[in-house]
């Protein structure tokens, strides 16, 4: 059937050329454990996050390259993909060109700033509670407030992205999403009133939501200046920075402000702050945080975490956690506002 | 473990064969863009169908072989699959064999109508506006009516397909569904009433769907008849064809009519009829059409398209379009019905 | 961007360690048939589970391997992962650590009982009709009661599994459950009252579940005991044993008891035992089976099916079987308790 009509309406169904051969690189990680938390019984989970992905990068000559990447999030402990509101690829998905002007990709994915804030954090952005990624190191700040509830809170849909080479050790990276709807599916009232919610139902956002980091490497240092303004213009700004003291120890902050004023009347101001620490010794690896969130009035949070990762090989470690976090939201039926987490688990990258 | 009775039960759970070295191709592409429509804030979205697939042939001997292909659809704008309503493989499922009898096969795709009609359409076949594909060049036929609404149009779910070899020039291709009901969730009423509907919630077919191609290739040029009827007895019928008047240049057409006098007692006809173009020149090609469609009762739609290709390798195309359709349904709240269209995006094939 | 920060950001985020390089197997298989049943019209379905999976081994020295495994279902007659409550991956998703201790794996799978339980089934565990696996061969038993409706009845969710290395051809597998709540959306009264019920909406289960198999394999011949606990504590016990009383054929029994005496007042016991036989020739091969599953207070199920899989291949054999089964529900429209079931179809892995 290689020559017939058909076959050329299947197979050709893209500018008329010729599949070239696959360059597909699979990957992924598979991350489970077990969690005791305060209040609740024993349960299996994840510690990181689990993903599957699809990637590829296409020599365009004069190094110019296309590149892609599809990625799956999934849990493990019951086979579902994140959530049901999750998208199939939830890590991300971006096409786009890379070359000597830097890399311009479109689609899904972390803004630059959430994307950034990563590497000073010392959990290196696990979503675990004994982590520090989707709160303290980012001021309660959410990327997607006009997606259904349960989403992504560290993405932007529909949006450019655009990461400079780097220069002197500077690189710059920035996001811009469309004013797309996103089905968000309860009004928020925000400054206006129940009846004439700020945000209606499947609100479109208010202003191009947009995320901007600047990041410094210099020898064993790096510092980060980061801010963003999401749908609903909540906006945020961090400073971190990290130094390797020497090649075995990495010291890191980072300080961030989320301004609510355009949607809240009072309470608009949340500010947090965490130290860390990771130290590498043979095949184990301790990671040590501490921080505070103070959202004005609410209670302050003060999370205090170690963890130690021993690994087994290069793709392979085994890991266990101890986080104590006060101030934070109780889980009912418990009404403990002091709530410790301890995990052992093992996350195995393919 | 190797040897263990559970590994047996595990490994060997397929007629008790050990299973030979995988043969998997992946293959798929990313298609994303911005686009500006009437009365639409800039969106980022797609031109073309963006697929994940996995396929594979084994050679069965005797010129036999077994195939089978599964293809993902997604949004890489959002991440997600192409709609809640749409299946994982929405792309197409299916297994079958291929040999000096042709190929059958069995599950869903396109049917065998759809399938060859992108031959015969100057987009080939992208779902974008700025295409004919899923309207004017098929005369505005539905081929899965019983499925829940936002699910593929132009696919049969349950069915076999059969493609006859090529004989001078001359291919046949067939594809009947089962009766099956696909889970419509309102009733559609038809020729009955509100409270007898022609098809209930849930209804299966009322005749076994089928749809038939035949395409001749003579030199430079092709022609297709085909016809289709669908699980309410609406039935397509259409005649296209395509010369290449050089190997730059590809003129074509297609003329289709939509009987749906099985659920209508009036306006029971469509007709459409396209033309369009191809020219390649270097790495870049033209595309243009223009069409009308012309359904019983509802003002006439006419739509004229040009777009551009240019290839940045044999896998990665950018492409800018500009369409306007007269005609159309108005988008909410927009109150237009002459529609532009344009964009600008990037496609790679992998 | 190789050595940028965000570079390092992306893709060092587990653990600070290289990626090596990719090791992924890509299996699975299609299967897909003509099916009539009793007094249903013709369909287009699957006899065995439909597979697309992801797999590796990484060897961490000392005998020592990592291993994971993600297995996506789906229906290749509508394209759709298994349905809408069954998770992606929904023939498993587990990773563990295999040595000379065993293997010891987390996530989710097939219980310890019921994977054990397929090498004891003359149709090698497929879901058809024509196959015993999931009613007769298990006592009607379910592993996970408190999922929602329709969701997997063979799995446990949260669990641990241990395998035994096999010693004098003995081994043992265990699976131990948490107690956490999967969403279940009806209470079920049990011995409690509808206002009181035994177990609420999304219920956590009232103990660990857990299952364990014992199998000896000696020569030409294997047994098994099993023993399982569910969320609601209902107990299933099995005894199963096969012979080879030559290379062609395969003689196998198993006897199975269900205990509901935790939710059932009356009516606690299900019995069932079940025969069958494989018959290799050539490249055909024949299967049989006979069955009764007797539930105290229901009428008595006895079901009788024959098979015959022809290999076209080692990866492709197209079937056909022929079952009928008495004393099972009727299936509405339909008012018959005696249904005929048979099919004609072909299975290729990959």
């Amino acid at each position: 059937m290689k020559k017939s009509l058909l076959a050329l309406a299947l197979l050709g169904a893209f500018a008329g050329v010729a599949q070239a051969q696959s360059a597909v690189v699979i990957y992924g990680n598979v991350d489970a454990g077990m969690i005791k938390r305060t209040d609740q019984s024993l349960a299996i989970g994840k510690r990181a996050n689990n993903t599957l992905g699809f990637k590829g990068t296409e020599d365009l000559g004069n190094g110019l390259s296309a590149i892609f990447q599809l990625e799956i999030r999934y849990e493990p402990d019951t086979g579902t993909t994140e959530s049901a509101v999750r998208p199939l690829f939830q890590g991300q998905s971006r096409v786009g060109l890379s070359g000597g002007f830097g890399t311009l990709r479109i689609g899904r994915g972390l803004t630059a700033f959430q994307e950034s804030a990563v590497a000073f954090e010392p959990f290196h952005g696990i979503p675990s509670p004994a982590g520090f990624a989707t709160d303290l190191a980012v001021g309660g700040y959410t990327s997607e407030p006009l997606a259904p509830a349960g989403n992504s809170i560290n993405r932007f849909s529909n949006a450019l992205w655009y990461n400079s080479p780097e220069f002197l050790g500077i690189q710059i990276n920035t996001t811009i999403a469309s004013k797309e709807a996103l089905g968000n599916t309860v009004a928020i009232p925000g400054r206006g009133i129940n009846g004439g919610p700020q945000y209606l139902i499947n609100a479109p956002a208010s202003a191009n939501p947009y995320s901007i980091s600047a990041t410094w490497k210099n020898g064993p240092g790096a510092l980060m200046l980061a801010a963003e303004r999401n749908a609903i213009e909540s906006q945020v700004k961090s400073v971190a920075g990290y130094v390797m003291v020497n090649p075995d120890t990495k010291l890191m902050f980072s300080i961030t402000r989320q301004d609510q004023s355009h949607t809240k009347v009072t309470d608009q101001d949340t500010k947090s702050w965490l130290v860390g620490a990771n130290y590498t010794m043979g095949a184990g690896k301790f990671l040590a945080g501490y921080g505070q969130k103070d959202a004005d009035g609410a209670a302050k949070v003060k999370q205090a975490s170690v963890g130690y990762e021993y690994s087994l090989s290069k793709r392979t470690y085994v890991y266990t956690d101890f986080s104590n976090k006060k101030g934070a939201p109780a889980i009912a039926p418990s009404t403990k506002t002091s709530i410790n987490h301890l995990d052992l688990g093992i996350n195995h990258s393919f």
